[in-house]
């Protein structure tokens, strides 16, 4: 089918129901970052394959909402003649569609695939104008959708305690007792990382993400109802494992067990901004009462218990090697015949080669951007998208990447000269590191929020006149998702507080369009600092173990303690990683910790 | 009559209005941080002369509700036969209220003294306990106040525009023009320090805020009606100097006036946090259509235009020369005989005397903190409430004041070395000056609010495990109040953006009870930074002219470009101030700005 026969079918199950527009966002019904290839609507209906955006159909028109990372590629990927490209961000397309649309006209939405809040605001923007918003059971995309994927039924399995460092029950017994004091008779959850999270399980429904795609009721009493695909679980006895109160019910089922509880007049608690609208129309049609607070999951999720911490560690060890060893063998082949014959692509391959070395890695935890000169301009490249830059023609190669183990998650980006760098990369990349080691060393009193520190990694390029627009920070989750909230540091960032065990990136950067991209990234967890004051202070212990590049380093950009920090860190480096390499690419790492 | 005797009759007029409870605010009915003496209900009720609290009185019994600021001077003020003491912000008084009452009692409130958003969640949190409030159209307190002072009535007057660098009218077109766009007919302003900027007229109503109190409506077509005492525009042709379409209304009209708008129908703009619950209940009462929204006065006058910036250079080169011959002053009056004799009340004294010798000095910005030893560990410590602490006990003195000139208002600390300092007090007062520094230093993109920076001033407290427990900065006024919004460095601060002309203080501290107290405060406005990255910043320039002392600096707690700030500093000071001085004064500032 082409993309002009599925807009023309879509249409005819529009005028059947009597819809003058139809909403395709690109969530799923969990309505987390990444979602399956069986939830791909957007794609099927319009060619995308961004990680995020809307079509909006109408009867005469239709046209694609995407954000400034995705401008370019939607004019590649989608054609003109179909669809008009609008931005997200700045466009809003609830806008867009009122100023198509008449008094009186319905614009369709699959209530699974938008949060509850989104609906609540969009009902009430929509009716301003008696545009009525009117849910669809069955996704008209669905119904055409004729090769759609099957879900992945891959075997869920239990996080070891060794791993988890907590057991299930102490997680449920603990939320519970939250919800009995506040009264709620039970808690909807609806992502997929606090479910996997709270029942020590995870999957491989995802790529990158490793989780079981699930539903679950956590009940008063701490006993959960867990609902996903029981084909998942022949592997793994869930109630052996975490109790005969954690029982496993068929996805269809959540439906009917939303109703019981609304039927019952109990008070069920949800996030409004990651529960889908359904849930929530099923539970109060149904007689509950909702009530709206964060998911309760997320906090104790984001602050890692010793053990996990511990695991990080080690994942960072095993990590550390494998990017160590990447780049001694890249520092060698720039030095051998015909590095052309290298792209981003095979650097990219070699790397996750490296990484797979070793036993306990699983997959990549997303994507690895691997950009050479003006590529690295552009913060979500993907050389899959176009064709690989080769090595030989630009002076910084950037790669970002991560790993996902058992024992925790990964994600570095380091920035090295591949060729010849004038004074202002240098100086720029100097700027950068001094911003990130400003926030490495910070120090700060219970109840800092990320928005509060983020300005120390900017100070450096902000005295110069320079910036970069993405945040400096995200939380990342332990064996699960590489984003993870609720703490961010950054300038729209949150006011979370910043507590032991959190794993926060530390990741600023500088970007030239068209010429060249830096990016300086570690992840660090949030540790008690040994002061003597009157107060005590949190400080940032670095997990990641890989050297900064000594050929982009102006060190006339640089004060004393940073010079320190950077050869202490180097020193680090070379004490934990080298007794796990030899010959050359020993010889490498030595040169590469060397004290500036 | 005593406390006593005041608290029978009012309770014998709760009885008449058959209230169970009344509350008396300190506020009046502007809400804003000063009040006139005829409006201070809660000295009169309970002797309590702090600046912000609350007493509410039952049948039986009352309380008195101060923050941590006031907790030991509410047990010296207050009989406590008479008053329970709570803490204003950790036990709120409605919470103290409901644990008092039953279903259906009355609880009694003048709306004049309370702010519509108070009366909004108060009505829903006393409903939800079927607790009644109860608006009161005559204060209980003034219907037995018998000696109760009569309002001021100093001359208002006009601030010429050699001052105020924009003429009335222009300010009232740009409002009104977003009135306009937003289909507001009328903007009420309940403030006197918005009415005073808008009007370009001050007057003398209230101890070291030069306002008239008054009321205004803006309308769409920029005509203002002014609510005040005609009294005091005898010498003032408001018409003349503003423009036909400014008019001047005795306050007893503004009831009548804001009926008028209701029947109307209008559509009135206030701001629900600064207007009363009395205006909004007559507006909403008669018909108008309420809309809530920041004051739109606020951020133009926070942000000066370059009349108004160089009057606060003037002002601050006048206000520097009065401090440096003070410290001077000082500095001789130690080693001459008897330095006992002085006592905090006359350094401030003596201080203001120093200023007053200026012609274009009109009165302290607020009350002159002048506090030794452990006196300076109280935030807002007033020597005039206790027995002043003499000379030549203590090792540091910390002085913190202002002054009002028609050209600017100042806002300065210092904190001096008076005697023996031991090497802790040297560590922290350079610490804190560090931080200073470091926010003196900073530049920033458009769209940086003073959160994000706020850390930055904390930053070498929080390395050592120190920090201090108030904001970083506030707003200060063009010949105005010498705190304003909506701008704030803070970690409760806002993200209102730091933008060109802006006037913030830059004041870390720290705080030894019992001990000593230390404070380094400068003014600095925003202005554009020259710099040739990508993209403009701001920074700051520095107001203030006054050396910080050289005796409490260790050095090795600075870094080299600390060190290069504050020679620079100092030698601005001696360049701007030293051509005022002469003899010992002189010699004094060439000591005092020498390069470390």
């Amino acid at each position: 089918m082409t993309h002009a026969s599925r807009l023309s079918a879509l249409r005819h199950s529009m005028g059947e129901h009597h819809l003058d527009a139809f909403i395709i966002p690109h969530d799923d019904e969990h309505l987390g970052e990444y979602i399956p290839a069986y939830a791909e609507r957007l794609h099927w209906i319009s060619g995308f394959t961004g990680s995020a955006g809307v079509a909006v159909v109408l009867a005469d028109t239709a046209a694609l909402f995407v954000d400034g990372r995705y401008t370019v590629q939607v004019r590649q990927q989608c054609d003109d003649r179909l669809f008009e490209y609008h931005h997200l961000v700045t466009e809003p397309y609830l806008d867009w569609l009122l100023s198509q649309l008449g008094a009186n006209a319905k614009v369709g939405f699959d209530p699974k695939l938008h949060s509850q809040r989104w609906y609540q605001n969009a009902l009430a923007k929509l009716a301003e104008q008696k545009v009525v918003l009117q849910p669809v059971a069955d996704n008209l995309i669905d119904l055409h959708w004729h090769d759609r994927p099957q879900p992945q039924s891959h075997s869920a399995f239990l996080l070891s305690q060794d791993y988890s460092g907590q057991h299930s029950e102490a997680k449920r017994n603990r939320l519970a007792a939250d919800l009995q004091a506040e009264q709620i008779d039970a808690q909807l959850l609806t992502q997929a990382e606090p479910i996997n999270w709270l029942l020590n399980i995870r999957g491989r429904d995802i790529p990158c993400l490793p989780v079981v795609l699930s539903f679950a009721l956590l009940h008063q009493d701490a006993s959960v109802q867990l609902f996903a695909d029981p084909a998942k679980f022949s592997e793994l006895d869930l109630a052996a494992h975490s109790g005969h109160n954690v029982t496993l019910w068929p996805l269809e089922h959540l439906a009917g067990e939303l109703v019981t509880l609304g039927k019952q007049g109990a008070r069920v608690q949800l996030d409004p901004s990651t529960a889908n609208a359904w849930c929530a129309l099923t539970l109060s049609e149904a007689g509950a009462e909702l009530v709206y607070a964060d998911d309760p999951c997320m906090l104790p999720k984001a602050c890692k218990n010793p053990v996990e911490v511990n695991g990080s560690r080690a994942a960072h060890l095993r990590d550390g090697i494998a990017m160590c060893r990447f780049f001694a063998w890249l520092d060698r082949r720039l030095t051998q015949p015909q590095p052309e014959l290298e792209d981003e692509g095979s650097l990219a391959d070699k790397l996750t080669q490296f990484r797979a070395e070793h036993p306990e890695f699983i997959e990549p935890s997303f994507s690895t951007i691997s950009a050479l000169g003006p590529n690295a301009a552009m913060c979500h490249y993907n050389h899959l998208n176009t064709t690989p830059r080769s090595l030989g023609q630009d002076g910084v190669y950037l790669v970002d990447s991560g790993g996902q183990y058992l024992d925790g998650t990964t994600d570095i980006t380091r920035t090295l000269a591949v060729g010849q760098v004038d004074a202002e990369v240098s100086k720029l990349f100097t700027l950068v590191l001094r911003g990130h080691i400003d926030l490495a060393m910070a120090r700060f009193p219970a109840g800092t929020g990320g928005l509060q520190l983020d300005a120390l990694a900017r100070m450096p390029l902000w005295q110069q006149g320079y910036n970069f627009d993405h945040g400096t920070g995200h939380g990342v989750g332990h064996y699960l998702s590489v984003h993870e909230g609720p703490q961010r540091i950054s300038p729209k960032g949150s006011m979370v507080a910043l507590t032991t065990g959190m794993i926060v990136s530390n990741e600023p950067g500088y970007y030239r369009e068209g010429g060249f991209g830096i990016r300086c990234e570690n992840l660090q967890v949030v540790t008690p600092a040994a002061v003597n004051g009157d107060i005590p202070v949190f400080e940032f212990e670095t997990l990641t173990l890989v050297p900064f590049d000594h050929h982009l380093i102006a060190t006339e950009w640089l004060e004393p303690k940073h010079i320190d920090w950077l050869n202490h860190y180097h020193n680090q480096v070379w004490e934990k990683i080298s007794p796990h390499l030899k010959g050359e690419d020993l010889a490498w790492l030595e040169q590469a910790t060397r004290p500036l």
